[in-house]
């Protein structure tokens, strides 16, 4: 096992009916800027309870925080941060809107060109670049991205997505109520699914360290996206199986599956570059480059994928090769029966785009990807090409 | 699942050469506190390099908290916190000291006789009543309460052992090397062992409500514990094997494979007594209880005990009473292989005794225990009845 640190200082409210501790955890007298996306927040009534709940203190809000949020939409509400003496934000969304509001928060009290924060990677910003931050809390709408119980962000900038990481990024606190994820259209809860699961397989199909309990971690939260996937999109009210999705999401980017062993990332690098290239959902881009990445690395990972065909698909027959075959088009056939198409040509993207994709992994620096730093530009193509 | 609150701020830093950090964490014009136990920590020289690592801040020692602390050794720490303006505490050592430090900072500003402290029981001691605390750090010994991620504590006091709960005792930071283990005393480490994995059944073994995480999870920890073991009480200096047994042994009680599914507890509450009255370490008393708990409750714990048995033991035939007869077996062979006797009777304690432990249970209130809180005494004698 590696060595590694662990802190993870959010408050998760988590069940039916916790919106009303909002009172309890913003300050009394703060004023609060609530940040949220394209408008479903604002239709379902969700924005008008929490201004309710937040009673007589003051209340801005800055809503439109896009899918992948941009930095220029980000920084207006920057503007707003500062002009307002904002003193506490509260995010009411999924990931791209608690993204964006890491985002916000990070770049208020910054001295200077705020593009300087998205130069970072996946370092975290020293703690003398940004002093101080304006403490924020989310309401979680869409299980995801785990944003709310971590202190990472992914902003787009031209064509490019930037990972920000900082401590100073935490929420205050996360609610957590399955309830509010109901009426989420199908195509979000599935991508929702298949963000979680692929989050899992980047800190878990790797190779082995003995990290024997985060295995065992991993394979839980992947056992149990494949159990309840298919229910809790055509089921949306069955409770049991949203609240095992929301927080199998959260588990599955807090942290604690990551500790002290390899991290791969390379599916979500080229994915990104697929998102912001063609506008291809991030879900849908995992679902996508997975199947084919495990393809080209399965000799790499040959370990820790029989690992997850013995553990995770109970595949016990067979040759080695044939398991992990049979595991990756098991992993592909789950992300179909939610829905998800796997074939990069299923969303209009022909072969003749690969040198543009790699263009731009060339452009974002990305030529070393993955957990042992050997997916060259040479074999982020032939897992572009396996996954056409 | 139900509804569930978890918040755990403590920063863990683990691994090999860690110690260093200290300087780090604890501020540099504080005046620190050094809390440890019997001596070994001194003799082996963890205490001079914690100290040298402390550099020109002011450092006073504290030792000799003993193994389920007593309140009047911590309030005589509680007293040089007073009068020498300690600023930081760094507990050294397992969780009887840490139990101590935490009791130690909770007491150290309380405007009463702290004994009302031990009043509240599992539940948190309101904010009101501890406005302040001492922060404290911690170097962990000896894997097996957890307490070194946790805001919980046991304390004695005549013949009781008290839980006492606050988020303001959760530790700023704790190293966890698994090198500095390697000299603990074979006992030390089988009954760390089984803490961990009682702490794990106490929150898993009880009845079903679709905490599907929470479960792999928990049985992911027990599954851990069973493969290392018997190898990290026979090979002491195996990295591998005492990184698992630690990490696990954190994991099993921070927190998260408790969120939002019931808690036994019973196990600990009646083990609290044996060690009350006959002096038998707290790992060992639970290795006796458990046992024979489940014996007794193996109607109310039917659905979790089979789960258990198939996915933990990988018991595969056989009907429902035979896996639930074989997996109790299961685990009192495994407590025995660690060498943990498993009857009171072998820790000279004879029937006569029960109604003096039903007597204590009683005294302290002891009358409703479980995740169904129908554990009566009459129950617990009957547990008793089996233990021997």
């Amino acid at each position: 096992m590696f060595n590694f640190d662990f802190y993870n200082p959010t408050r998760i409210l988590f069940g039916k009916d916790r919106l009303e501790e909002i009172d309890k955890y913003v300050p009394v007298a703060a004023t609060v800027l609530i940040t949220y996306g394209g408008g479903s927040a604002k239709r379902s009534g969700l924005i008008g309870k929490v201004r309710e709940i937040l009673g007589s203190r003051k209340v801005i809000e800055f809503g439109g925080i896009e899918p992948n949020p941009r930095y220029e939409t980000l920084m207006k509400a920057v503007e707003i941060v500062r002009s307002e003496n904002i003193d506490f934000i509260l995010a009411v969304g999924g990931g791209s809107v608690i993204d964006g509001t890491k985002f916000i928060t990070l770049a208020s009290f910054y001295n200077g060109d705020a593009r300087d924060l998205l130069k970072y990677g996946f370092m975290p910003i020293p703690f003398d670049v940004v002093g101080k931050v304006v403490p924020f809390g989310t309401v979680l709408t869409l299980p995801a991205t785990g944003s709310e119980m971590n202190s990472g962000a992914v902003v787009s900038y031209e064509h490019g997505k930037f990972p920000v990481m900082s401590e100073l990024a935490f929420p205050v606190f996360s609610i957590l109520d399955p309830v509010i994820t109901f009426t989420l259209p199908e195509i979000q809860v599935a991508n929702g699914i298949v963000d979680a699961f692929v989050h899992t397989t980047e800190q878990y199909i790797t190779y082995p360290v003995d990290g024997r309990v985060q295995d065992r971690m991993a394979e839980g939260l992947l056992q149990t996206l494949i159990e309840i996937g298919e229910t809790t999109i055509s089921a949306p009210e069955n409770y049991n199986a949203r609240a095992n999705h929301v927080w199998s999401a959260t588990l599955a980017l807090n942290g604690i599956i990551g500790t002290g062993v390899p991290q791969d990332w390379a599916t979500h690098m080229i994915g990104h570059e697929l998102t912001a290239l063609f506008g291809i959902d991030h879900g849908q881009t995992l679902a996508i480059v997975l199947p084919a990445l495990l393809e080209v690395r399965r000799e790499q990972k040959r370990d820790k994928i029989l690992q997850y065909a013995e553990r995770v698909w109970h595949i016990e027959s067979g040759n080695d090769n044939e398991k992990v075959d049979l595991a990756i088009r098991k992993t592909r056939e789950f992300f179909e029966s939610l829905g998800i198409k796997t074939h990069l040509s299923q969303y209009g993207v022909g072969a003749e785009k690969i040198p543009v994709i790699i263009e731009q992994l060339k452009a974002h620096g990305l030529t070393a990807l993955s957990e042992t730093q050997d997916i060259t530009l040479d074999v982020s193509q032939k897992i572009l090409e396996k996954a056409m």
